[in-house]
């Protein structure tokens, strides 16, 4: 477990030395220039051993990696508590989400403290701003909305942040997501592809980046092969098993029901299988179900269900790794940097030719 | 959010009036002399406002409600965080007993640090150890398993601990448990009422007090039916989906299959039901599956699972209010308390009659 030890040596010796360069740095420690670069940026592809010699090399020549002025001396003590920021841990996504961001942030030596938004209570998002006042060294978000005064809060506290899942736009902080849009384009490709054109749509909230991206590439994929998306048969409601039942019944028992339902997510896809199945009718025999996500039990034999995957585990890690990076070398770390993480069709059971 | 604020004050007036007894301070409460003994225990039948005014009355009077003199000033500094101890997130039982386990210690002021047990390394439960050492006012244990050394590791520490599902033999901590015993009777005596006989039984570990009670509760289930319980249908393994997956498909090739399939936990029934429909069974017509603990997606259309129930929210959040009382009256409450929930049958549709 790396700790922080390493910037407060630098800081210690703030002042001296400063014609090194990255490429001296990267001379002296037998690495590619963009290794160094690399390193610095906080990116996953450089090995703890390689990261760990570029820094006591840059330690050891005086580099100072970014144009901004070293950061000043840590007011705030550190704690190696990492605030994260979920939604009802009884979402199948959540947990496939957060397991991974636990175990990367234990292997580091960083306890993981959960704040979980209450959507039960009217004062959850209070509650939840006043127990991140505490101490905590950063905070994980994954529950960002287009509209939500979060990253203001949270950007007047100065504490690092990274948002991974959901992004906020202009919001000048690190993010990890995957390619939505392209996701989106994906799954409608497929359906299209399989003679469907009847397609109804269960989208997640609008105001949050990824059903917002997924759909604008749904949009475009229509619009690209030329097919017309009936606005009639697209339906909007949280990520949640229920939206999915519930707008799924009222989709399958319109007069012309659609051939197939492009969900929002794997759990709005659950919930549509359920509603089909409430309705006597066979998946994908009598309708085609696409979700989104891949989570784990996407691949449960009562479901077996066609999906596009977003690599959950790869993203949660860089996220936790992003955030402690930052807090160890804050000030070394300029602009919010941005990972893109690629989907993929995964083709199982609940989709069938039309 | 109520703090600590009281027994401070307590504290600081130790000495003084001590002819207060239990009885008077229920006299000036104008409550019930059982209803301040509950406060004192931290029972959760005592309603908030109650307790608060039982507590103010004993201050006000100098009454110290246990015979053990009160506790020595805090050395430990109040950290207002509470370590859950855990296991795999992505195993849907565990957010089911979390979820609530979270929203409470939120409304009561605390911040929930997640230890989950990392199954996939070896040192996993080093690590959680030394996790632990750092600053928490309390841990809630989910994952006790009965050879388990965590109980001393955490005993040395001094920490207010509560054992939540799991109990470990002889360990003198606040206990929340559901009455497996009887849910394994009860579990049984459905499917031997339904006329099955041939029963497969997929355990959960022995080396949990919640397997090790269940099964001694369908044992005793089947010796009062005068009934057979065939050990070679006994199949034993984690609180899985694999393990059901697994375990089911085996029982369910035999040469001459069991009718019934009485599964440890929900999710090892949610596997075997998998199994079952790989092997192109249909549940309840070919084989009938019943499970234990009614979480949330035992409900789905997909599974409509018959279950024994145990109220997971509910034991939850006593488990929560016992652990924070026993940090914030720390001294005044003995021995380890035990609160024991009910389990019932919650039937559906995954068992039939033979």
């Amino acid at each position: 477990m790396q700790s922080g030890g390493f910037m407060t040596e630098i800081e210690r010796r703030r002042g001296p030395a400063r014609g090194a360069t990255s490429s001296t740095v990267a001379q002296a420690a037998g690495v590619a220039q963009s290794t160094v670069s690399r390193a610095f940026r906080g990116d996953p592809r450089v090995r703890e051993d390689t990261r760990r010699l570029i820094f006591e090399t840059a330690e050891r020549l005086g580099y100072h990696p970014s144009w901004t002025p070293p950061a000043p001396a840590q007011a705030r003590p550190r704690t190696r508590s990492i605030g994260v920021v979920a939604s009802d841990l009884t979402n199948p996504f959540f947990p496939a989400l957060l397991n991974p961001v636990h175990d990367e942030l234990q292997l580091m030596g960083y306890r993981f403290v959960l704040f979980a938004e209450r959507t039960d209570l009217p004062t959850g998002q209070e509650a939840l701003l006043s127990l991140l006042n505490q101490a905590i060294d950063g905070v994980l978000v994954t529950t960002a909305t287009l509209d939500s005064h979060l990253g203001a809060a949270l950007a007047g506290r100065d504490l690092p942040i990274v948002l991974l899942n959901r992004y906020i736009d202009g919001m000048d902080v690190d993010r990890v997501t995957a390619d939505n849009h392209h996701g989106g384009r994906t799954a409608v490709k497929h359906l299209l592809d399989l003679g469907h054109r009847r397609i109804g749509v269960v989208r997640g909230p609008a105001n949050t980046s990824t059903s917002r991206d997924r759909h604008a590439g749904v949009t475009e994929g229509f619009a690209e092969a030329g097919v017309a998306l009936d606005e009639r048969l697209v339906r909007e409601g949280p990520f949640s098993h229920q939206s999915g039942y519930q707008n799924a019944r009222e989709l399958l028992r319109l007069p012309d029901p659609p051939t197939a339902l492009l969900c929002g997510n794997d759990v709005i896809a659950f919930g549509a299988i359920d509603a089909a199945k409430s309705l006597g009718l066979d998946v994908p025999g009598d309708v085609s179900v696409l979700g989104f996500d891949d989570v784990p039990m996407a691949s449960w034999e009562v479901f077996q269900l066609t999906t596009v995957r977003q690599p959950l585990a790869e993203m949660a890690r860089a996220a936790a790794r992003l955030l402690v990076e930052r807090i160890e070398h804050e000030g070394d770390i300029g602009a919010g940097r941005e990972r893109l993480f690629a989907t993929s069709l995964v083709q199982r059971s609940t989709t069938r030719r039309l």
